[in-house]
């Protein structure tokens, strides 16, 4: 069998380092990107090479951004009194999405997961301590208000769950009030294929209208 | 909602442009190359980069290749009164993967298509035509062999068809021996399922045993 050209294994190879795609996907990409105009493939390499040199982390919220304090820290008419604690970057483009929530944010980069080895000391809960003692001595002035609130968005799976209930006893002694996502049924769902640990805490939660 | 930083949203856009990849999967991407190490996002940058200014079209086979004649055009061990008429570059590689094959190829780049717009003028026929009667004719000496068979490999699909006939019947006068790949059951495949024109085709192409 007669190999491929050079340039075309390479980017086979390189598609295939990326999750989700296999060794398939990967050729489809590389042939249709050589069928098509080659600004595509330049425009994906220039973008590729920018991602990691024009962004970097909110020295905040640790979002991930093109300026430090990320916009959503800089804004003066978010609630600087409320943060989410969330897993990822991606949560925080979830919640915006919404439209509902004004607060700030506090990004973990991660879950507690004992199986997968990481401790409460690889996530950004440190510097969440940090940030909300700063606050509430309000040394350093301007636009330091006390932390009202802290809701806690991580997922609803068992790591999220367990970085919640960790993170929830460092914070509840200092007085501030630790919220969580509400649980229950998903809109559009059916009741009748809903797991019974969702039908639960949907009864459980369960509101007057 | 906080739009995103500029060098995601780029990435994102890039992502979305190929095929296959809609913005959910390329923000995905996205985040999976920001939280991993740096080169593979500029891996992936470089082999984009190489892709178009490290190969050519063969000039003998209009395949994609890396040098001028392609590898298996240049390969004295191949037989060259045999070609193989494929649509795309894939297929060559597709057939090689059989290890059946020891003939060269042409690539046609594309297959006869009214509803797209595509006539025999859009594809490599001239180019067959011409590299069939310099063969034939010998006139520039070595390693020219007249070709004794063009095997019609196109996809079994309408297009395939017709640009299997269309080919056909401009070669067949030329005294040459045109042939089609077998039509008939997938290996693996079930009778039962098999669709009336498949079966169809396996049962006229019967062979005794």
């Amino acid at each position: 069998m007669q190999p491929l050209a050079e340039p075309i294994t390479k980017l086979i190879d390189a598609f295939s380092q990326l999750p989700g795609i296999g060794p398939k996907t990967a050729s489809r990409l590389t042939y249709f990107l050589l069928r098509s105009d080659e600004s595509i493939a330049l425009n994906l390499a220039q973008a590729l090479q920018e991602l990691k040199a024009n962004t970097l982390f909110c020295s905040v919220c640790f979002n991930i951004a093109d300026r430090d304090p990320c916009a959503i820290c800089a804004d003066p008419q978010r609630d600087h009194a409320l943060i989410c604690i969330v897993e990822e970057p991606l949560d925080v483009q979830a919640i915006e999405r919404t439209r509902e929530y004004h607060g700030v944010y506090h990004v973990l980069h991660g879950a507690i997961s004992p199986v997968e080895g990481v401790g409460p000391d690889d996530l950004k809960i440190a510097e969440l301590l940090a940030r909300i003692q700063a606050s509430s001595t309000g040394a350093e002035g301007e636009g330091r208000v006390p932390i009202r609130e802290v809701l806690l968005a991580t997922n609803p799976n068992l790591e999220g769950e367990a970085t919640a209930m960790y993170i929830a006893r460092l914070i509840k002694p200092l007085g501030i009030r630790v919220t969580r996502l509400a649980r229950g049924l998903p809109m559009g769902g059916d009741l009748e294929y809903a797991d019974e640990v969702t039908l639960g805490r949907a009864l459980a939660g369960r509101s007057e209208i």
